[in-house]
């Protein structure tokens, strides 16, 4: 009989954040695909667009006009799924009907006012002021005491619902722990309290060492394919220090995970050569929640493209009701991303 | 201050099959959508396509040749996910890296010879074909000891993933309880064990007093947007009597089912006069995995469309990272559902 081989045959690998496991089948990369092609977003914008709601000096939903800024700006989403006024009620039937009202804070962070950019062609100074005021947001929203979890999120292209190519993320905050952060805090507070050490500290390490499933690499961080990943390019950013959230971070830290981040995406960008989509986000300590020692600070990126700019990995039937499943190994995928340049595509042919 | 409404305020609601909470954020239908419009899939295809490896008499990528079937047709797939001789391996490095061979079997159902029709227009006799043979499936691959789950599925739709669109579905079984199944179990086990019935027999025995998300009904299965239903319209089918699996169902039982499945999905496709793209599949007992009595048969429906037959529902950012999200409540949903004509809108138009 065969041996077993991780790079061919069908297995399934653990997520050690939430304990979820992906199934893996290397091997379907073989099928050929007669399905659904995505249109290419057009990718020749003005740095100015009259008709954005985020570029400077124009009008809002609310009515409201934007400054005139230079760098980053935030202002209250105008649709926000979150309102911080909702009435208090709760519903029960015998357990079988549950719901419980919810409040929260919506935001919405433009990246540069430049209509025109992506985060990998900014600069490291403009993406520093970027992760600025996210640390500042999250310390202004966690000073509201009703706030207990702070998602800092980012959209991008449309393939990814993102409904304004301006360069923009968004901050979801809320009164209770959502499902993901639910259930990495279960897994880091057990193996914190077992080996006094945090879970991704460990991993890292591990990673450092093994070397195939890293990205790029810098003095505080480090972006990797995750071991587990569901999505064929999927990665995460993590500090080397055990931090539980942005509040921690010394200058020089903000600097270097500004500097992962243009590393990053422009390999993602340089990947197909075109605008690469993703829904990414940073996950951190919940606040106003008691001790939350065992969380190490990192960042999700959750790209759709599997084949190439105009062909997606759809997680749909078995995946929705069974089991995520993907069709390339992570240390495939590293292997790609790593030898990509660090150089945009459009800097190359400038 | 105001009291809480369901109908208009945010809240979470509780899936009772896996635990998880859902964000429903009513008020939110109100955001004008200047994303990503989806283009229609072409939708006047002829009986037969000589280029479909599903229609009678066409080859297949193996090169073997399908019979000339008459009613619908299995066999197992070309590109299968997962195998049957896969070696036999796992992986543990500190609990950090976790990985574990996996085998099963992957088959393919043809619904109908007919490449032009789908599951709504074919008859109810025809229908009752298809469960039928489902049915025969789930005997045959439960009667391998190495298989522990069966998933029975149709991804519909170039939206969905798939890239034929000759009726048809697919089964995908394995050596390991998929996670989703996990999560279900446990649930139910713990109802089961606490109160002697199945949780579903109760929940659809309030369903049937409460009304108001019953979206269509038969002497043995009805259908219902779940109290939790994440996608715009999600729906359930169960069965009235708690059963385990498809093996249970009697002939009366096997015909309401097809009846039910024909009256669902044409409502389903005039809501938005088109073929309503969807992933739905079947949630049963485990096979080969002790005594699961607390199971209790039914079957999801998880379609995309959100606002109209090109804008989907993107589950991207704050749900990937933190918690599934809603914009619409599942009352307001079934309420549009249930008004609908169960004659297919392609029949009225005749
Ligand atoms: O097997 P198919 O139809 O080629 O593929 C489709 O369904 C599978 C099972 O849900 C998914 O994993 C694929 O991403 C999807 O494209
Ligand atoms: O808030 P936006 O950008 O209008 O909306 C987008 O992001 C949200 C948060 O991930 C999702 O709920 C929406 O489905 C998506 O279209």
């Amino acid at each position: 009989m065969q041996t077993f081989d991780f790079t061919e045959h069908p297995h399934t690998r653990q997520n050690i954040l939430t304990g979820d496991w992906v199934l893996v089948s290397p091997h379907r990369t073989k099928r050929p695909w007669q399905g659904k092609v995505e249109t290419l977003p057009a990718d020749d914008r003005p740095a100015y667009d009259p008709g954005c709601y985020l570029c400077a000096g124009n009008k809002r939903a609310d009515g409201s006009i934007n400054p005139q800024y230079t760098d980053s700006f935030v202002f209250t989403n105008d649709y926000s799924a979150l309102l911080a006024d909702t009435p208090v009620g709760e519903l029960n039937k015998g357990g079988l009907l549950q719901a419980r009202s919810e409040s929260g804070i919506c935001r919405v962070i433009s990246f540069s006012p430049d209509h025109s950019l992506t985060l990998p062609q900014l600069t490291v100074p403009a993406i520093t002021k970027v992760v600025e005021l996210w640390t500042e947001e999250f310390k202004q929203l966690s000073a509201n005491p009703a706030i207990k979890y702070i998602q800092i999120f980012e959209n991008k292209g449309e393939i990814m619902g993102c409904s304004n190519p301006h360069p923009h993320g968004q901050i979801w905050s809320g009164g209770s722990l959502p499902l993901e952060i639910v259930k990495e805090t279960a897994r880091q507070k057990a193996y914190f309290e077992e080996h006094g050490r945090s879970l991704l500290s460990d991993y890292v390490q591990l990673e450092l060492a093994e070397k195939e499933r890293i990205v790029v690499e810098n003095e505080h961080f480090v972006a990797l394919v995750p071991f587990w990943a569901v999505w064929p390019y999927e990665t995460m950013i993590v500090s080397k220090r055990h931090v539980t959230t942005l509040l921690e971070f010394t200058a020089a830290e903000r600097t270097a995970l500004a500097d992962i981040l243009k590393r990053l995406t422009a390999k993602y960008d340089n990947l197909f050569e075109i605008s690469f989509p993703y829904s990414a986000g940073i996950h951190q300590a919940p606040v106003n929640d008691g001790d939350h020692k065992e969380w190490h600070w990192h960042m999700h990126f959750y790209p759709p493209l599997l084949r190439s700019a105009t062909v997606k990995k759809f997680m749909v039937g078995y995946e929705m009701l069974a089991n995520p499943q993907r069709d390339v190994t992570p240390e495939w995928a590293a292997d790609r991303l790593r030898s990509l340049s660090e150089v945009h595509y459009k800097e190359q042919k400038k």
